[in-house]
């Protein structure tokens, strides 16, 4: 903010600047000098709005990704035909904690990127604005942090549930529940992009906080 | 750099704004001004050092849980008191694929915590300095989601060998490897620690990026 302040003043306040090469004869500044130093700032200034708007998008991605992860796996479920007296083979999420704990994580995520996009936009208008990039770039890593734990727990709960474990003596359950497995290990992808994508968003903020410097 | 030319410059050009309503016409600057504006720029630096000494503990702490999450894993092994004539009935890491990428972050984590001492000494005799501090920025994000992933694969995993799964059929094999799993339980909860310091890195890095732009 106080650095958008002392570009304004600069620009304002030595008059002929205000429109560049159409103003002659003002004695203190030459105009060539002004009119390379504004094209500077509107370059400067389309460059942290193109990043803005990268940012957007990644943050719409992201958020459908999550939603798609969140989605799949709260709807996988699967019964297989045949059963015993006493049971019937049946399986949805809320068999294993860890994929409830996906479930949440991700809508969570998913979520929290729907309702950051209004912080993104202000990012678009203003994008010398260094507070919601800050509130951003922090709540961004946290949802990293969420996301990742959330996938890498799944990876590995469905790596023994593809191969099992002859040590644990864990049976390879995904021999029966092909199709379950199937959709959840594809929500593992899902979440793996929204992570991605959330890395990625760190780092376009850290590269905008850093041109604000400039 | 370039913020800190432009300030100058926008001090240095239209005079009397540098210090608003204090300051009186003199064409060069009163001793006064000067002087309260280099005591702002000396504590904007002595802040900045705070910072990046406060990075540079929370990295000790950080790479420090981090070996002694991938020390107390690698380490623990188990052997039980009984066998059949088949098999001993002995556990260690390497039985399962998670405890051993487990093992691998979390060393790779503590590797990567110690080599960026160097960057974070660099930060904190040269707080203005912006390449480093987004190297720093960016790299730390990525361990935190190599951390996190491990921590939340081998909690899943280790949530599992304490409770089993009566839906498919997985038993608790912790009621037979106690100590094991105390002992992997134990390091979970240190690579937890090592996640938290790393996203505290993140939010650090962050605030001390925005203050390069005052």
């Amino acid at each position: 903010m106080e650095a958008k302040q002392s570009d304004d003043a600069a620009v304002l306040i030595p008059k002929p600047e205000s429109k560049g090469k159409a103003v002659v004869d003002a004695p203190p500044p030459p105009p060539v000098a002004v009119a390379a130093r504004k094209a500077t700032v509107l370059r400067r200034v389309g460059w942290k709005k193109g990043v803005a708007i990268f940012d957007f998008v990644l943050r719409i991605g992201a958020a459908a990704a999550a939603f798609a992860a969140a989605t799949a796996v709260g709807q996988a479920e699967q019964v297989l035909p045949f059963f015993t007296q006493f049971l019937q083979f049946h399986v949805e999420f809320t068999d294993l904690p860890t994929l409830t704990f996906f479930v949440v994580a991700n809508a969570t995520a998913g979520g929290y990127l729907v309702l950051s996009l209004p912080f993104s936009i202000t990012c678009i208008i203003r994008p010398h604005k260094v507070g919601p990039r800050l509130f951003l770039i922090i709540l961004d890593s946290v949802m990293t942090a969420l996301t990742i734990a959330a996938a890498g727990a799944t990876t590995a709960i469905m790596y023994l549930a593809h191969n099992g474990s002859t040590d644990a003596n864990w049976l390879a359950v995904c021999q029966q529940y092909t199709d379950f497995c199937q959709q959840v290990t594809g929500a593992v992808v899902a979440s793996f992009v929204a992570a991605v994508f959330l890395i990625l968003l760190v780092a376009v903020s850290a590269f905008a906080l850093k041109r604000s410097s400039h």
